[in-house]
């Protein structure tokens, strides 16, 4: 037992390290996982004491109500190393009001926050040698929550489960990529749960992606469902477009991710002089501005890849192509921006970096 | 080992049985389970050797896909027992199918036919006890797929799970039910997984029954999610009007489950001589037959309920009553016409029964 302030968290220290095994030169995104995990339950109406443990393999009933009802929400969120081993976050704020929204909208309970914050604190303090300095590098974190419940009644679970599992992790996409326009499937309904970190978004996105990717195009830019008129989202990134030198992405609503990249990079673009608009950008527009040479960019902005280029769009069995990319690129400007913040080699006007310690 | 056919299916038997525990009188739905369940993994790209084991939680990772992007999808089937023990399925060909429809739209490899056909039969054979004799008793059927692989790229799973789990089941609706008609929240969008029994469709709709709930009220029936101007399905139950004689549901689409048990009702309603029509009903239209006593029956349909009558709906803060039923409703005579051929007290005109042996 080891009491901290009020939350009471028990930790209970991995006896070895697995990192000596791990070629950090050599990573595949989310399979390999640091020497420790936090968990914490929530049953008979409460969150219970929260723990962190050494991470393994966790029992559940084949009948927990995950597996049947897709009650899923997460997080994710990236630690970063600076020179002097000083361990840093970006926005977790936004992460931790965002996973309660999204679990709002499904029926589990609330996770308090500073039961989040202790835990993630203590979580990277415990696995802090586990964060690679140098940009690009970083220690993505997922917060999730499960409900566990033994039930299989169409109905919100009694029992949750939150845990912080952390996954050491380089660049996410490298290069540029080429996406196709959605014009058959959908990724959210008007008053669905498009907006919430939903477990279920995810794997309703795979089998279209994968006809993308059989096009040799690794990405779906999705449209609104009822038109498919209208750019929304890329299912794990927002979506901005250079025109000309505006710069544009669609507006929030109950279909789109509230990204906190999406609102770091406009708030960067406005710092940098940029104009940026928020508005409903139709597949028309782009497709015209791009026949007069005005589209000159279009990345994805996400947690995990921080700014994705594209490099050309399919829409309608026709291929867009964009310009090369140089330095002077928002893209280019906007991620050195962003990791100068995240890794400390940078002004952080915003106080969107917040110290592990 | 006890290899079956070519299945090699494994069968390691309970050493004790759990079911005198059981109190057959007083179960909550789901919450119970028979002693052995089914499973079968998925890796290396094929379906390994299929089991039965005894029920028991299983050891899972915490970073297995299904808990982060909800890959998973599910089948709801019932048993029945008639008065010689004989056991029977209803129309378990659909189940099959659509497990593998519905997989299919998630990015999971479908499960063979006939390793779901000797899992679910054996594992009814060793459980078979626990399936109650009289009409409305019955064991509820839950085969399941999951991705367990340990990664959290958002991508489809290379490693899943297909199980079958058994609950025995009484009536799971008693008594009419007072409905929502949803003007804000929607269930399903054209071009998304709503026809799938994908797992996150179901935690979706969690909140927004909630609030229905707190209302007194105790399902919604979803609209279209652009117009909320057409009446579509229950989210656990297709649904039927009866509007003066005739009996009208909507058609199936992307958004709409392709119930076994509507189709089922669709064809006893045309075998008792009741006009059917299968089109797209509006709000307006069964208010407006409301308002002029033409709007006789609302009922539900599903596996676990059957049918599952409508006492009164609210749309727009307003309350419409439907007329009490007598045994001459449409619900009761085609429920007791289904019930009849599921306990194999009745005729089976399209050879929906089969028997397990």
């Amino acid at each position: 037992m080891n009491p901290i302030n009020n939350t009471n968290l028990h930790i209970e220290k991995a006896s070895t390290s697995k990192i000596d095994a791990v070629d950090f030169d050599n990573l595949n995104f989310g399979k390999t996982f640091t020497d420790h995990m936090f968990m914490c339950d929530f049953e008979n109406g409460a969150w219970q004491q929260p723990k962190i443990v050494p991470y393994q393999p966790m029992s559940i009933e084949p009948s927990a109500r995950v597996f049947h009802y897709g009650q899923a929400v997460f997080e994710g969120m990236k630690a970063y190393k600076d020179d002097d081993d000083r361990v840093f976050l970006f926005r977790p704020d936004e992460n931790q009001k965002r996973i309660n929204t999204s679990a709002a909208r499904l029926a589990i309970p609330e996770f308090p926050e500073n039961y989040f914050f202790e835990g993630l604190t203590e979580l990277l303090k415990l696995d802090s040698a586990w964060i690679q300095k140098g940009k690009g590098n970083s220690l993505y974190i997922r917060p999730f929550v499960i409900a566990i419940e033994p039930a299989i009644a169409a109905s919100p679970s009694e029992a949750y489960r939150f845990m912080i599992i952390c996954s050491p992790a380089k660049a996410y996409y490298t290069g540029t990529v080429k996406v196709l326009i959605a014009e058959q499937f959908s990724r959210s309904a008007n008053g669905g749960v498009g907006y919430a970190k939903a477990a279920g978004n995810y794997a309703a996105q795979f089998y279209p992606t994968s006809l993308a990717m059989k096009k040799g195009l690794q990405q779906i830019i999705w449209t609104d469902a009822d038109t498919h008129e209208y750019l929304e989202e890329a299912g794990t990134m927002n979506i901005f477009f250079r025109i000309g030198d505006k710069l544009v992405t669609a507006p929030n609503n109950d279909r789109i991710l509230d990204g906190v990249t999406r609102k770091s990079i406009l708030q960067l673009a406005e710092d940098m002089g940029i104009t940026t608009e928020v508005r409903r950008i139709s597949v028309a527009e782009i497709k015209t501005a791009s026949e007069k040479g005005e589209l000159k960019e279009i990345f994805g902005t996400g947690t995990a890849a921080v700014i994705s280029p594209v490099s050309s769009f399919e829409h309608g069995e026709k291929t867009f192509t964009l310009p090369e990319l140089d330095k002077n690129s928002y893209s280019s400007r906007l991620k050195e921006r962003m990791l100068n913040i995240q890794h400390n080699t940078g002004d952080d006007p915003h106080s969107w970096r917040y110290e592990v310690k």
